[in-house]
């Protein structure tokens, strides 16, 4: 029998409102799943990929869970291939990390299939190498926190120094997608190179406050702290009905209410899972009422990172 | 006999590298002397300054001090006045909170002779108008650890949030003075209005990772984390020896060092008292060398700011 294994890696929530390329979080859903099998053909192929409309590259150079494990398989020096089969569960696109989900999904999976021999500080230097292909970049921002779990923020990119934050048990996640069409790249370019010190300085107090705030279950504190004067002005615009969204959000008990990542997802914090409901709901209201389509996931943070969802069974996949 | 009162308000650190006009601490040493002295001619007086070779303006509008009580003194409605002597035991325009000192010195010292009518939060909003006489502008991030002792972050001027950040019990302080005048709205004038968005997110990560590294008593983490991509690079050539005072203290065993506010002063972190005092000596020696005049404090963090030394008993001042 072929070895092979099923790997689930969460959706991510990066920028955080503050904490621009710097924070993020893993949510519990979505997620991409990506499966990898030993093949005898000594190379690496993508066999199959679902839930992306057909737009995700099967060129391994250009897809970035492929992309991850070419220079994974490099550095191994392995003397046999793999099939790759991804399943994109949640939408391309979104500001949910789709892309270093794959990019997680795929060198976890290949690392546990080959017994661990990295660790998962490795693995993130190629789950990055994988998420550049698509953002242009090194954003450690949703790749490791999809990788770690929970809180993390990146101290500094050369070298990489990234730092888990602890968070609190009932903090929750409202996130609705709205189904329009935002491209990362588009989404960097609306963003000034350079920044009024006084607007730096308010993440910077953000940023350190967001941290207390996570590391003391101190929500409040975690709701004044997600303040964005970098992404948010520059592209809500991008988002039908965002202001009407965020007050729907806070109208309905959200602490904080921001975009995700480079949008269109849009994240609500919230201390009680009905609270996350209510605020998700409301949210969805708003988008629809726009005759857009939308998706809603409402999700504790996502402590643990990826799942082996299973080993060997093809049948059941 | 009259009542009165004499109070001691210590030296803060701000900026701390990467938390530009958002952070700072508070120091054991050394701290400026306020004494406060009901009288019965019902006007506010400054009737001594010593230790300042006559800089400090004895006009109470001028005076950081008496700036700061006369707002609070209307707000209190009092039907009598009060005696104000100053002994500044740091030097003036030395980066470590002088003017900070005195404000919050004289704020606390009226407050216990009354009978502490006001918050310390209360407090804080006078010392504040009384230190905006000798910056220019509200700057909490040596007036707010002054008053609080500690690690203070300032997340938000408006409204004011004070967010206090627990420190490591081996953390200590080295600084040194070196007796070259820098006025502090001299040196803001270096700081450019605006910063490129790569160097913000570095100080987004900083300040981050320096709050975890505090609130964890992570001393590696805080070391790495005391990074400045905006008042160092702008201001080290107003310090004599910058560069070499800093090599000499990483050299013995500093894990940061860096600006002290806006200069001259240079501090430098270490996890003992026997290190921090190896650091102390070999930064005093650079400057020393450069026969440059200066003061050497070791210390840890004071966490408790202010201190009443004593009440009435005027024969011992």
């Amino acid at each position: 029998m072929e070895k092979s294994i099923k790997v689930f890696a969460p959706a991510t929530i990066s920028n955080i409102g503050c904490g621009f390329d710097t924070m993020g979080f893993a949510i519990d859903e979505p997620g991409d799943i990506v499966i990898v099998k030993k093949n005898k053909l000594n190379k690496l192929r993508i066999t199959k990929i679902t839930g992306d409309q057909g737009k995700i590259p099967k060129i391994i150079e250009k897809n970035t869970a492929t992309g991850a494990l070419l220079p994974m398989l490099k550095k191994l020096d392995i003397g046999f291939g793999f099939d790759i089969e991804i399943r994109k569960k949640m939408p391309i696109c979104s500001g949910l990390g789709s892309s270093a989900a794959s990019a997680v999904g795929a060198v976890v999976a290949l690392n546990e299939l080959l017994d661990k021999p990295l660790s998962t500080e490795k693995l993130l230097n190629f789950a990055l190498q994988g998420e550049k292909i698509a953002s242009g970049a090194i954003h450690a921002d949703n790749v490791a926190p999809c990788l770690y779990g929970g809180f993390i923020l990146a101290r500094d990119y050369d070298p990489l120094d990234i730092i888990k934050i602890p968070s609190p048990k009932n903090l929750y996640c409202s996130v609705i997608y709205s189904d329009v069409r935002i491209s990362t790249n588009e989404a960097r370019k609306l963003i000034k190179k350079s920044i009024p010190l006084k607007k730096a300085r308010k993440h910077f107090g953000n940023v350190g406050a967001l941290v207390k705030g996570l590391m003391t279950n101190d929500i409040d504190l975690i709701g004044r702290s997600v303040v964005d004067e970098i992404s948010e002005p520059a592209r809500r615009h991008l988002i039908p009905g965002y202001d009407a969204i965020k007050q729907s959000a806070l109208d309905n008990g959200a602490v904080a209410c921001n975009i995700s990542g480079s949008g269109p997802s849009v994240f609500a914090f919230s201390n009680s899972k009905h609270k996350a409901e209510k605020i998700g709901l409301a949210m969805k209201k708003v988008v629809t009422k726009l005759k857009i389509k939308n998706n809603l996931y409402i999700s504790k943070i996502n402590q643990i990172g990826p799942k082996i969802i299973s080993w060997l069974d093809f049948d059941k996949w």
